[in-house]
């Protein structure tokens, strides 16, 4: 990896460390395999500058860690890390590092990191607040590459905690050492035994390595999935909790191991969208290798999101734009724990795919009433269960196993025998029009697997992606699946929950939006040192973005909002058609012939006015000159500080819709559409993506925006023109090219009949001053 | 249980056999304790005639069985019965019959029901559909009191298996036999050994004896049930798969147990709302005796109701109809099967209870991930999370237990410790402000129960409901939790779920809807032959009532619908104001002069027009007299029909609402309300509710719709009036007393602001003809 795309502004791989001596030449890889001699060796400045293959080795395959601040009470939090490593038995060299004891758990402790035979590759910081700054500045000096740190008393607690980050944030810009955490619980590689971790999940006796990689917001989650996935035969390479990410973020680690060939998928456990541009970045190299990411995010409910926000100290955005975010990337999202943990093997035999219809599922059962449980979980989650069509039907037929023609394939009275639910895997698995095949077994599973459960292990190398419910108790049957590599699921919901999640999955764009001029922008939020490197390079933003409701603030730029009518100049910029329009002195008297016809609407031309029509701004329906005179004048006496009135003639149509642009602070740019009007709120019935979208996808965000049903010829209402509306979203999408430009809505768009096109006929734009 | 009010017409009391011998004394369950003497006793007609007592008796405690068509093979479904009524040392006499074989599975055989030296009290009927008509009808002439019958073959595979389901009625009713089935997995009783069942899942070695009863349309589910239930430590008294509840029902199958002291609760697995009358019935009754109910339905999306239909051959209702019937029976329902397994510790620990402010749950944690996911699942559900009082943080203060001030109750800080859990739930228990206390434990849990699990156990005896979340996998822990009575959840989705479920329970409304008049209601749709009885008693209807969307059918009555003014007439006596209204002769030329001013409103005036506005037959805003002529000549021009032309002044208000009425055809009177327009339909965005419901529920109904808040002042607009609004929905509810009327619907109600009203301008009724 290189620091350039990586690091926060100011550190660079060339960046010079004042504490790395020059010409003392070798990899730190080979400097640091040599014997310990007694001195520390100085350490070469190229691991510090990167490699993602040099992290990934100090991160997970360090052949020497110290635990500075080891305990020797196993049973406390900062006795752990050395009592694991020695329970995993890791092969490398452990220093325990104890400023009071020469001895912790029976092991010399060296009295500091500089005193120690060699520099150690990782350092797990365990020492109280108090030390813990000391301690990550002796490392830096000392040469180590990685330190990780489990301290907490950072950003979480205020400006004290801030302004310690920003020091951490200096000494990696300065050093070139990488810091996991603070907050970490550590980091953990189940095949060779570091565990580098005080998660006291970790004093476990069968640690359940496996292939996945696991990383999460939540330090006490890596332990969660740990032993949950041990229980239901899911193992992991390695797990890293990322605390606070002050440097290294979740998605520059989970890239770090990438090329780790023993890692076929992801799971994410997140509070936060932070840095999600390094997590797109990730995602999309994971997509291009092929190992699939599953992500479960908390903030659901607005409840959760404000926990995220006590918990780490940042704001979690709305969770529509998580979702496109997710999708953007390719990271399939699920909503329950079990979801999260029992998904990947499944997730793993699901192609991400731009699909031209809706992706259909089979369900074959033995036990119809459990069964309906997931056709129901499934079908509440949008995933359509079908029956098979005619061709497969003969195939059952031609087989001689009796199924009902219904939604679900119900083996009941074929009987649950192994010939027949192996003959019908075997339709099912290559009947093309079924994208996966959900089973569902039932009371056979739990003492005669052979009958149910073993055809369904023995169809196990098949293409077609299966997801298995056992419905009782069955943890033999359960064992073996996981054992053969087949997905199931404790739960129906968890099952119908992965299954909506894969099938959902997209592959990600590969072009960032505006051609990776935003893709950094996640990052601007940590410290104040970014903004101005951020804001000199091409966007005039401060710190922080705003969000439409908050008003610009911060150093650097701030936000002017255009009036109406220098709203309509970037609509005709981007192409998106609006009403006519004609500006008057807010003080006349006699209105000038106009370039358009009667009945007008008369509307307060100013930018001050946020909600014209809540302040008697907008005046509809103006039959003729005189009504307009009157209007004027109404408006004149109302709005006293008014100088300019805006004209344009009626715009009548099927319906009205809001468009609009706004660049989040977690993802960057993003596009919705919504029905106009107050039931946009009331029902938060909206389409989000990341932007720019083109003009299919635009039609799908169209489509998925319920009120707008109105406009696709509901209930023998005449047709909108939808290929109009997709083209201006599209096109207000294109914003994300224009830096100076944070957040536009056209609101109403009015949509007219079919091949009539659109219209806007109000706009709010808001733009970034150039001072 | 009287059988005059359970049992289908024509089943009474004192019915008397024709198969039972008089003058032949003592009660059967005296009979039957005699030894068999080699002949069959004739059977007492007492026990026949019902009485729960013996009712129960028979189905879960009778000193004798028999097993009609028990097989020699025990892999076989009907070899099951025999083999694990031995396994589990039932201690009744038990009679195998097979026609074929004098010994079955080691013991004697008897050819046939006459044969066996006693009349057993309950027989099990396991033969294929071939003989199971003279099995059951032998059964009856042998005076057995109940027979389970597992065969499959009747209503779901149509006309022929309606027929025999007709025949079974007709044994019921003639002989006073009991049956439950057909396509019944069987009834267990688990404390006496009575495994009477061919469920799979049953062959199981310890099986988990408790306190709960559980009662499935699903014969599979019970099983599931138990093997599910005995993993997480919950226990069963019994559990019955009801089948296609020809006789008896799931509800009065459950209600027989009522009387056990043993049971402490329900659990039930629906696919339907068959039989809502008699699940009602049993619902109030259980809440009279402080038996919780937990109920999970399938249903909740299309294709889950879908599937109900075909599994069952009955239709299944629209979801928030069965959301209405349970709140309104004070069942709980839930949405996961976790939740339904898991849940009733916890239910039957927070009181059913009208609220006189939203619940709330304070949730503790050692682990702010986990806890995370568990409060954004509550939150996801309606749960409000909320943060203690003052005085509660000054307690925890004073215990010198530091907690950040936060929705999250965390003990992080403060440190997984006994004494701080312990202190921490002594101060959460005892606090007024949280109606249940959540406790999320987190990887200590697995390793060291002793520091937060075993305050959690310590606190069990507490008032305060408790829910229990253990984030990683503990399955020691949790045992200790189950053994304790304290509720626990695998995943944080089942833990919400019930939580939420528990908190919205109220207890059930003990009058019936329509003063009992409707009640039995729901029993209707079975059998041709019930649907004349019911009719000659006092409601003129169908066998089936018709839905809004589908044309009255049916023999011995038929619907019309009233049109507008005729509808008006109703909400003139249900005391709903309207506007006023003149009629005109369509062919008029000159109106007359009319009794309010312009402008108006000219309507078509027929019954036969149902959607007035698509045929041109609605005109709107008429400014004169003229106008008004010229409006009727254009709709007769349109309608050449139409004899009557309604006329009304323009009604202004602040918003339109919909409120309608209709008798459900599984759970009887319903009242909805529903924003006026094409958004109720798009956003399915109403309130139901089981019909009368008094002024304050139907202001509970009118919070409820989203679309509504227009009319509460949302954003600065002036508020409707929504006191008038709630009398006019509590008075179209009242049409529940009117047995003639099955559905009106007002629509749209005009409502207008605070303290002026609403106002209906139009409406549709439609009611049975008495002919």
């Amino acid at each position: 990896m290189r620091r350039s795309d990586a690091g926060p502004p100011g550190a660079t791989a060339s960046s010079p460390s004042p504490l790395v001596g020059e010409g003392q030449g070798g990899e730190w890889g080979v400097l640091a395999s040599k014997e310990p001699t007694g001195a520390p060796p100085s350490p070469d400045p190229s691991p510090r500058a990167g490699g993602e293959k040099r992290l990934r080795h100090a991160l997970f395959s360090p052949r020497s860690v110290a635990v500075i601040g080891q305990s020797n009470d196993p049973g406390k939090t900062a006795g752990r890390p050395l009592k694991f490593l020695r329970q995993a038995g890791f092969a490398g060299r452990v220093y325990p590092v104890n400023a009071r004891r020469s001895e912790v758990l029976g092991e010399r402790a060296w009295p500091s990191i500089d005193t120690l035979p060699e520099v150690p590759e990782h350092a797990y910081v365990v020492t109280p607040l108090e030390g813990v700054m000391g301690a990550i500045e002796a490392c830096a000096r000392a040469g180590v590459a990685v330190a990780t740190v489990l301290t907490d008393g950072f950003a979480e607690i205020g400006e004290a905690g801030r302004a310690r980050e920003a020091r951490l944030r200096e000494i990696v810009a300065t050093t070139g050492m990488r810091i996991v955490g603070p907050s970490s619980l550590g980091v953990v590689n189940l095949r060779n035994g570091l565990l580098l971790t005080a998660n006291a999940a970790f004093d476990e006796p069968d640690l359940p390595a496996g292939r996945i990689f696991a990383a999460s917001h939540s330090g006490g989650m890596i332990g969660t999935l740990l032993s949950r996935g041990k229980a239901c035969g899911i193992g992991f390479a390695g797990l890293a909790s990322v605390g606070n990410e002050v440097d290294l973020s979740l998605g520059e680690i989970c890239a770090a191991v990438l090329g780790d060939p023993d890692i076929e998928g992801y799971l994410l456990f997140l509070e936060t969208l932070r840095h999600a541009d390094r997590l797109r970045a990730f995602a999309q190299r994971a997509a291009a290798v092929g190992k699939p990411i599953l992500a479960y995010k908390l903030g659901r409910s607005a409840q959760g999101r404000e926990l995220a926000v006590t918990h780490t100290g940042a704001l979690a955005g709305e969770d529509d734009v998580a979702d496109a975010f997710f999708r953007d990337c390719g990271i399939a999202r699920v909503e329950t724990l079990s979801g999260l943990i029992e998904g990947l093997p499944l997730l793993a035999r699901v192609p991400a795919r731009r699909r031209t219809r809706n992706p259909c599922a089979a369900v074959v059962t033995t036990t119809a009433g459990g069964a309906a449980m997931v056709v129901d979980a499934l079908a509440s989650r949008g995933v359509e269960v079908a029956g098979p069509d005619e061709a497969t039907y003969a195939r059952f037929d031609a087989a001689g196993i009796k199924v009902a023609r219904s939604r679900l394939i119900d083996l009941t009275l074929a009987g649950a025998r192994y010939e027949v639910m192996k003959a019908a895997l075997d339709i099912l698995t290559a009947a093309g029009e079924f994208d996966l095949v959900v089973i569902v077994v039932g009371s056979s599973a739990r003492f005669y697997p052979e009958l149910a459960v073993q055809p369904i292990i023995d169809s196990a190398g098949s293409d077609k992606p299966m997801a298995v419910f056992l419905v009782p108790e069955a943890p033999q049957a359960r064992a073996a699946l996981a054992k053969a590599g087949v997905a199931n699921f404790y739960t129906p919901e968890a099952c119908a929950d992965a299954v909506a999640a894969a099938l959902a999955r997209r592959p990600p764009r590969l072009t960032p939006p505006a051609e990776g001029e935003r893709s950094a922008r996640g990052a601007r939020r940590e410290g104040a040192a970014a903004a101005p490197h951020m804001l000199s390079s091409h966007h005039p933003t401060p710190d922080r973005l705003p969000r439409p409701d908050s008003p610009p603030a911060g150093e650097g730029g701030s936000i002017r909002t255009l009036d109406e009518l220098e709203s309509y100049a970037l609509l005709d910029r981007l192409g998106i058609p609006r009403a006519p329009c004609m500006t008057l002195d807010a003080n006349i008297v006699d209105p000038p012939i106009l370039p358009f016809g009667y009945p007008v609407v008369a509307k307060a031309l100013s930018s001050a006015i946020t909600h014209k029509s809540d302040v008697g701004g907008v005046m509809l329906g103006i039959p003729d000159a005189a009504a307009l005179a009157g209007a004027i004048a109404s408006m004149r006496t109302r709005l006293p500080q008014l100088r300019r009135v805006l004209v344009q003639p009626m715009v009548a149509g099927i319906g009205e819709v809001l468009i609009g642009y706004r660049v989040d602070p977690d993802v960057g740019p993003v596009v919705l559409v919504a029905a106009g009007g107050v039931y946009t709120e009331i029902y938060r019935d909206r389409s989000l993506r990341l932007a720019p979208v083109d003009a299919d996808t635009a039609r799908d965000m169209i489509a998925e925006v319920r009120g707008l049903r109105l406009l696709t010829g509901y209930r023998g209402k005449p047709a909108g023109d939808i290929d109009a509306l997709a083209l201006a979203l599209a096109a207000v999408s294109r914003l994300a090219a224009e830096p100076a430009v944070p957040e536009a809505e056209v609101n109403p768009l009015i949509v007219r009949p079919q091949g009539d096109g659109v219209v806007a006929v109000d706009a709010v734009v808001r733009m970034w001053r150039t001072s």
